[in-house]
C-alpha cells in the first residue's frame, strides 16, 4: 500500500473517508477494525438488558421528581454499531465512562444473586490487575528480546562469531577459553570482517574492508527496516509518542496499536537501532508496550468494548514502556503522568506502578546485558557535591535548553518540508541516504561508531588509574608516590589521549546534533531519548574535563579554593546531564529516571537545577515540546492539558453557526418525517444534530449522533414494517397519535443523548476549554436564555486557538 | 475559648454563625480573617479595571455572534466583599480559576507596554517558584527544629545533662571526653534522675525514682500540650490531614492554617511526641508545612487573593511535609498526589517536587540526627530476595489489612463516642489519663519506653556478631570457626536474650495497637504513620525471627531448601513492613517512601505485594481510609475523588425542590423590586438564586449568590441615591424605561454569573458527580427542555450518597 508522507505527518490523504477504508483494508488489521463493527451484544445475550434495567430503576426512582411522571421510556435493544466510533474521530469520554459504570453496576447487582455471578463480579474486579500483569510480562519479554537482538546485529556490523553467528561479540568471547581478563573483548573466535575476508586484522586495506562492510550492513538494515515499515505497517514508523498522546486524549486511529504494527515495529526497531542511525529505542518501546496492552485488551470484554477503559490501560502501558527502556519503574509512571496521559485516575496510578514493576523484573530476569542491571549505562556514585558545581550544571541547562529549542524548530521545519514537498515520496531513498551518510561519517570516529547506548555508557564511566580508555588519558604526575592515589586520580593534567578524545567528542557532538534533526521523523522507528542523552552526555563530559583542567591550572582562583581542597574536581559528575528536558519538556519524570539510574538522592538538586534551567530556556523560545509540535504538524485534535487558554473570547465567538453561516441544522422532537431527516443528514457533514422541542421555541431536548441516526434509520427501513420516507420520526417519550392510514412512526428516543452538555453564550472560553479538557467532551451546545444558539466542537476550539496564535486554522484536520 | 469536642470532630457548635464569629475573634487569627474582608482592590487602583477591559474585549469580539448585538455591559467596579466566601463554605473552583486567568491576562497584556510592566509580569511568573523555595526553607527549618527539640525533651524524661541541660543524651556524651567507643551512650555528664536525686544509678529505689520521674515528665508534657492547644489554637490538634484534604477540595476553614495554629502546633507537637504518647510527628508535619505555605502566600497578591491558586500551593506544601517527615521527596510528591490533593495540575507537580527537594536539603543541612540522614531509621541493604519470601510478605499484608480495618473501626467508634457523649468535655483529663496509662505501661518494657522512631530504628537494625542488643541474642554455635562468619550470622538458634526480646515485642505490639486507637483523635497533635509503622515493624520482626527459627530447625522442608542453601534466612528483611497501607489506603506513595528509605529497587516487589494485599484486605472490610472516615465523622463536604458513584439515580432525583417542597426560589431578570428581593432572601437560607427571564417561561439567565446580592443591595442603599424598597432590580443589559417619577432602578447584572452550569433532568447522577468533582462546582442548575427545574448543590449530592449508603444524610453539615 502507498501512503508516502505518513511519518512526516501527512495525513492529508487519509482525510478522505475512501482512503481510510483503503488503509483499514490494506493494513489487514482485523483485530482493530472489528472495533468498528463491534456490537454491544451483551445487552442481547444477558437475560436483562443492562440499559433497560438501568432505565427501569431510573423510572422508579424518578417518580418522586417534579418533572413529568415517567421520565425514561424503556429503551429498545441497542442496534449493532450504535455507540461506536468511526476512524479518526474523537471519543466521548463521558458517554464511555457512563457506559462502563452501567456495566459495572449491572455486574454488582447481579453478584448478589448467585455464587457464579459473584465469581464473575470478583473476576471482573481483578481482570484489570491480571491484564496489567500480562502487559508487564509481555512488554518486559519483548524489550529483553529487542535488547539482545539489537546488541547482536550491532556487533554484526563489525564482525562475526566463528563459533556461531548468533553470538554477539561479548558472548562469543565469553564462551571462548582463550579470553583473558585484560582483553575481554578480544578472542580468536570473534573475527572482524577484514580478518575474515583479507585474513589480516590490521592495515589500511583491512580498515577499508571493515569500513565498507560497516556501510553495507548499515544500509542493509536500514533498507530492511524502511521496506518492512512501508510494506506491512506504515504506522510503525517514528517514535509513536505523539500519536499515543493523541490516542490517549480520546482520538481513534485504528490499527495504530494493532498486531501488525507491533510485529513490524519490534522487528524494524531492532534493525533501525542496529543500522547505526542516530536514534534510540526508548520512544518506540513505549509504542510497543501500548500495542501489547491494546492487543491484550481484547482478552477482556470490559476493556475491549470500552474506549475509555482501554485508554486507562494504555496509560499504564506507556509507563511500562519507559520502565523497560530505562529500568526505572517510578520514572515510567511519572512519565506517563506528566507527559503522555490525558486522563489519569488514581486507579491507573496503582496499576501503572504494578505493571511497570512486573515489566522491569521480567526484563531483569532476561538479563539482556548480563550484568543484572536493566540498562547499559547504570551509574552509581555517592560523592557529595559542592555549591560551586551548580554553576556548570546551570550552564549545561542553558545549553540543553538552546539545543532543545533549536532541535524542535529544525526538526519541525524539516518534517514540514518532507510533508509538503516531493521529498515525502522518496521515503526509502531518504532513509538509505541518511543511513549511508551516517555510516560514512560515523565509522572513522570511535565515539560515533559505537551505538548511542554504548557511547553513553562509555561517557558515564569513571576514570580509574588503570583505565585504558582514551578519555582517561591523563598524564601521570611525576610525584604519584608522594601524593597518594586519591589525589593523583583527581588532579592530573590532561594527556595526549584525552586531547584526542576531546576532539573526537566535539566532532561527535556536532555530528549527532545535525544528523538527529534529519533522522527523527523518517519512516523507521526512531526514539529521541538516547540521541538527546548522548548529546547531553558529550556536552557534560566536555564541560567536566574543561572545568577540571581549569581548576588544575588555576588552583588559586577563588571559586576553586574550597572545592579543590576538599576533593579535587571531578569530570564524571557532569555526565548525568538530562538534556532531554529542553526537547521533551519533561522535568520531574526525567529527574526521577536519572535518579533511578544513579540510585542516589545526592545529585538530585544539581540535576533538577539543570533540568529546570533547560526547560525555562527552551520555553522562552516556544512553549511546545517536540511531541506537541509533531501533533500539531499532523493536525490531530489534541487539546493540550498543560497550557492555559489565555484569551478573553466567549463561547459565542467560537460556536458555529457564525453570523454568515446558514442556521444550525437541528431536528425537532416530533413532526419530521424519515425523508426529511435523511435529507438533512445528507445535506450536511456534521457528526451530530441537536433535537429541539420545536423550531420556534428552540428549546433543547437532546443530541443525536449522525452515525447512530443513520444506522437506526437504515435498520428500521430493513427490519421494521411500514417505515417509509413519509413515516414520522419521534423523539418524545409518548408517541403522538397518528392517522390510522398513515405509516407507523419511527421512535428514536433510545439513541438520543438526553443529557447533552450545554454552556451559555456568555461562558468565557477559558472555562469552556477547561470543561472540554476535564470532561473529555466531543461537543457542547450553546444556549442563550434557555434557547439553543449553536454548537462548539473540539475542532472549533482548536481552530479558534490556532486562529489566535496566528496559525492556519485549517491545519486541524480531524474532529 | 471553649470548644470542647473539636478534635473528635464535633463541629456542631461551630455550625451556627454566631459561634463562628466567636472562633474568629477568640482565635485572634487576623491574617486569616482578613480574607473575608479582602477586597478585589486591584480593579480600582489600576488604571484599567481588569473585568471592564476584559468585557470590553468580549463585547468587541461578540459582535460577530448571532446573539444580541451587545452581550455584556461594562461592569461597574466590584464592591468590596463581592466574590469572597464565608467561613465553612465551599469555594467555586471555576470562578476562582477564571478570576486568576483574568488577572494573568491583564498582566500579560500590560507587559507589552513598558519595561516595568514586563518586569512585573516576569516576577509574577516566578513568584510561584520563589514561594515554593520559601515554603521549602521554612518547613525544612521547622522540621529540623522539631526533631532536635523532641529528641532533647524525650531524653529529658530519663535524665539530664550536667554540662548544660539543653544537651540531649547523645550530644551530652559527645561533648564529653570520657566517652568510650564501646559505651557511647554512657558518660558521667549524663545523669539519670535517680542518679541525680538518690545518688545511685542502680537498685530498686533508683528504678522507682526513674519510673516516677518518667511519668511526671510525660504528664507534664502532655498537660502542656493539651493546655496550649485548648488555650490558643484548638485547630492545632489531631493530624490535620483530614481537614487539609477537605480544604484542598475547596472548603474554607478560617484559621485552620493560620499563624497561631502554626506556632501552637509546632510547640505542642514537640511536647506530645516527647510525652511518650503513641503518636508520630509525620501527619502534623504536613499540617505545619501547609500552615507555612498559607502564611507565606500572604506575601504574594496572586496567592493571597485567589483561593484556587492558594490550594495549588497547599498541595505542594503537603508534599513538603512528607518530604521532611521521611526524607523522601518523591514519596512526598506522590503522597500529595495520591492521598491529599484534589486538584493537582502538572505545574503543581513540578513545584511540589522543587519545594520537597528544597525542604529535604534544608533539613539535611540542619542535620538533626547527626548522621547526614534525614530520618532516624534509614536502612540500606541489597541482598536479593527469594520467591518463597513473597509468602510471609503477603501474610504480613493480610495482617496489615486486618489491623487497618480494625483500627479504623475502633478509632472511629471511639471518636464518635467522644463526640456524642460527655467524654468530649474532659479533653484535658482524657489526655492526662491516656498519658499516665501510656507512661505507666510503657516504662517497664524497653521497646515501648523508647520513642516510636527509635523503636523502628532498633527493629530495622541488622544483627552483627558483636551486637549487644537483646534482639541479636542468638546462641553462638559451637562450630563457629568451621562454618565461617557469614553462615554463623545467618543461621543460629535463638538464645535467651532473643526470647525475652520476642516476649517484650509481642507485649509491645498489643500495647501499641490498643493505645493508638485511643490516642489518635485526642486534643493534641498526633500522627499515625509512626505508630502504624511501629506495629508493622514489630509484626515483621516477629514473623522474620519465626521464619528464621523455623528454617533453622527444618532445613529439610521443601520450601526452605533453595532458600537456606543460597543465603540463609534473614529476619531483617521483614522489617520493612508498610502496614500503613491498611490504615491510610495509600499504596504507591507508601512504597516509594519505603523505597527512598531503603535506597534500592530490590525490595520493591515484596513491598508492593504486602502493600497491595493489605489494601485489598482492608478494602474488603470497608473502603474508607482513616482520613476519609474522619472527614465523614466531622461532616465536611468532601466529594471523594477515588470512589465511583455507583448508583443509577438521575439528576432529577437529587435536585431540590423535591415534590413536597415549595417551589424553587428564583429571581426574574426584571420586574422585581428591591423590597421583594430582600423579602425573598430573608425568607430563605439558600446561598444563591437563579435568575430567569420570567416566572412563566422559566428560561434561565444566570445565577446570583446570596452574599453578593446582600452586599450589593446594602451598598446601593447606603451610597446610591434614590434606591428604596420600591426600586426595580434589573438584571438585563438594557435598563427598561421607568416612570419618570419612580425611583431609579438598581442594576445588578454585574454580580450575576452569566454562565451557570446546567445539566438536564435526565443526566445520570454518575455523570453529574463527575462534573462536580472534576470542575469543582458548588452548585449546578437542572433544566428540562430548556426550562429551569431545580438546583443541585454539593451538599445535596453528599446527602444523596449518604442516603444510598444507609447513613444519616444530616451528618453532612456544611455546604
Amino acid at each position: 500500500m502507498e501512503n508516502p508522507g505518513y511519518c512526516s505527518g501527512s495525513f492529508d490523504s487519509l482525510h478522505h473517508p475512501r482512503v481510510i477504508d483503503e488503509v483499514a483494508d490494506d493494513d489487514d488489521d482485523d483485530e482493530m477494525v472489528d472495533i468498528a463493527g463491534a456490537t454491544l451484544d451483551f445487552s442481547s445475550t444477558d437475560d436483562v438488558p443492562p440499559l433497560s434495567s438501568a432505565s427501569g430503576a431510573r423510572t422508579a426512582a424518578g417518580v418522586n421528581g417534579t418533572g413529568p411522571s415517567k421520565l425514561v421510556d424503556p429503551l429498545e435493544d441497542l442496534l449493532p454499531g450504535v455507540g461506536t466510533y468511526e476512524d479518526f474521530n474523537t471519543i466521548d469520554w463521558v458517554r464511555e465512562k457512563s457506559k462502563d459504570r452501567d456495566r459495572h453496576r449491572e455486574i454488582t447487582n447481579k453478584s448478589r444473586r448467585s455464587t457464579v455471578d459473584l465469581l464473575i463480579s470478583v473476576s471482573d474486579a481483578f481482570s484489570g490487575w491480571l491484564l496489567m500483569l500480562l502487559v508487564g510480562l509481555m512488554s518486559g519479554a519483548l524489550a529483553g528480546g529487542i535488547d539482545i537482538a539489537a546488541h547482536w546485529l550491532t556487533d554484526m556490523k563489525e564482525g562475526v562469531c566463528l563459533i556461531g553467528f548468533w553470538f554477539n561479540h561479548e558472548h562469543c568471547c565469553w564462551n571462548s577459553n582463550e579470553t583473558t581478563f585484560q582483553e575481554r573483548d578480544r578472542c580468536p573466535q570473534w573475527q572482524s570482517w577484514a580478518e575474515l575476508i583479507t585474513g589480516t586484522p590490521e592495515g589500511a586495506f583491512a580498515y577499508i574492508v571493515n569500513y565498507l562492510m560497516y556501510i553495507f550492513w548499515a544500509l542493509l538494515f536500514a533498507f530492511l527496516a524502511v521496506a518492512l515499515v512501508r510494506a506491512f505497517a506504515p504506522y510503525a514508523c517514528g517514535s509513536g509518542i505523539p500519536e499515543i498522546k493523541t490516542i490517549l486524549s480520546g482520538f481513534i486511529i485504528r490499527g495504530y496499536l494493532g498486531k501488525w504494527t507491533l510485529i513490524i515495529k519490534t522487528i524494524t526497531l531492532v534493525l533501525a537501532v542496529s543500522s547505526g542511525l542516530s536514534l534510540g529505542k526508548e520512544g518506540p518501546l513505549v509504542h510497543v508496550a501500548c500495542c501489547c496492552a491494546n492487543i491484550l485488551c481484547h482478552l477482556f470484554t470490559k476493556y475491549r468494548k470500552n474506549e475509555a477503559k482501554r485508554r486507562e490501560v494504555l496509560s499504564a502501558a506507556a509507563a511500562v514502556g519507559v520502565s523497560v527502556a530505562f529500568g526505572a519503574p517510578i520514572g515510567g509512571v511519572l512519565f506517563s503522568l506528566e507527559e503522555v496521559s490525558y486522563y489519569f485516575p488514581l486507579k491507573t496510578l496503582w496499576r501503572s506502578f504494578f505493571a511497570a514493576l512486573v515489566a522491569a523484573f521480567t526484563l531483569r530476569s532476561i538479563n539482556p546485558f548480563g550484568n543484572s542491571r536493566l540498562v547499559l549505562f547504570y551509574v552509581e556514585f555517592h560523592a557529595p557535591w559542592h555549591l560551586v558545581e551548580l554553576a556548570p550544571f546551570i550552564l549545561l541547562g542553558i545549553f540543553g535548553g538552546l539545543w532543545g529549542a533549536l532541535f524542535i524548530r529544525a526538526n519541525i521545519a524539516w518534517c514540514r518540508r518532507r510533508k509538503t514537498t516531493r521529498l515525502g515520496h522518496y521515503a526509502v531513498t531518504e532513509v538509505l541516504v541518511v543511513a549511508a551518510v551516517t555510516a560514512l561519517l560515523a565509522f572513522p570516529n570511535s565515539y560515533t561508531r559505537m551505538s548511542g547506548a554504548e557511547l553513553i555508557s562509555e561517557l558515564f564511566n569513571d576514570c580509574s588509574l588503570l583505565d585504558s580508555s582514551q578519555l582517561c588519558g591523563y598524564k601521570q604526575p611525576a610525584n604519584t608516590s608522594e601524593t597518594g592515589v586519591g589525589n593523583s586520580l583527581a588532579d592530573r593534567p590532561a594527556g595526549e589521549g584525552l586531547y584526542t578524545a576531546l576532539w573526537q567528542l566535539a566532532l561527535a557532538l556536532v555530528f549527532k546534533i545535525l544528523i538527529t534533526v534529519i533522522t527523527f521523523g523518517m519512516k523507521v522507528p526512531s526514539g529521541l531519548f538516547i540521541p538527546s542523552m548522548a548529546v547531553g552526555a558529550i556536552a557534560g563530559r566536555l564541560l567536566g574535563v574543561g572545568m577540571e583542567q581549569l581548576a588544575y591550572y588555576h588552583h588559586d582562583w577563588f571559586i576553586f579554593k574550597g572545592w579543590c581542597e576538599t576533593k579535587g574536581s571531578k569530570p564524571e559528575m557532569f555526565r548525568l546531564n538530562p538534556l532531554g528536558g529542553g526537547v521533551t519538556r519533561m522535568t520531574v519524570s526525567l529527574v526521577v529516571i536519572m535518579f533511578e539510574l544513579t540510585g542516589g538522592l545526592e545529585y538530585i538538586v544539581p540535576l533538577m537545577a539543570a533540568t529546570m534551567t533547560s526547560k525555562w530556556v527552551a520555553d522562552a523560545f516556544g512553549r511546545e515540546g517536540i511531541y506537541e509540535a509533531h501533533i500539531r504538524l499532523n493536525g490531530y485534535p489534541f487539546l493540550e492539558p498543560k497550557e492555559e487558554f489565555d484569551h478573553s473570547s466567549l463561547a459565542v465567538d467560537v460556536m458555529r453557526p457564525r453570523r454568515s453561516d446558514p442556521a444550525l441544522a437541528m431536528l425537532t422532537q416530533e413532526g419530521m418525517t424519515v425523508g426529511e431527516v435523511e435529507a438533512l443528514v445528507e445535506s450536511t457533514r456534521y457528526s451530530g444534530f441537536p433535537v429541539v422541542v420545536s423550531q420556534e421555541s428552540q428549546r433543547l431536548v437532546g443530541f443525536v449522533l449522525r452515525r447512530d441516526l443513520l444506522i437506526s434509520i437504515d435498520n428500521a427501513r430493513k427490519r421494521q414494517d411500514g417505515v417509509v420516507s413519509a413515516s414520522q420520526v419521534v423523539f418524545t417519550e409518548h408517541v403522538p397519535p397518528h392517522a390510522a392510514d398513515g405509516p407507523p412512526p419511527l421512535r428514536l428516543r433510545g439513541i438520543m443523548d438526553l443529557s447533552p452538555f450545554t454552556v451559555t453564550d456568555h461562558t468565557p472560553m477559558d472555562i469552556t476549554v477547561d470543561i472540554f479538557r476535564k470532561l473529555g467532551l466531543r461537543q457542547c451546545l450553546v444556549t442563550h436564555n434557555g434557547k439553543l444558539l449553536g454548537i462548539i466542537t473540539k475542532k472549533d476550539i482548536l481552530k479558534h486557538m490556532a486562529h489566535i496564535a496566528n496559525r492556519d486554522p485549517d491545519s486541524i484536520l480531524f474532529n
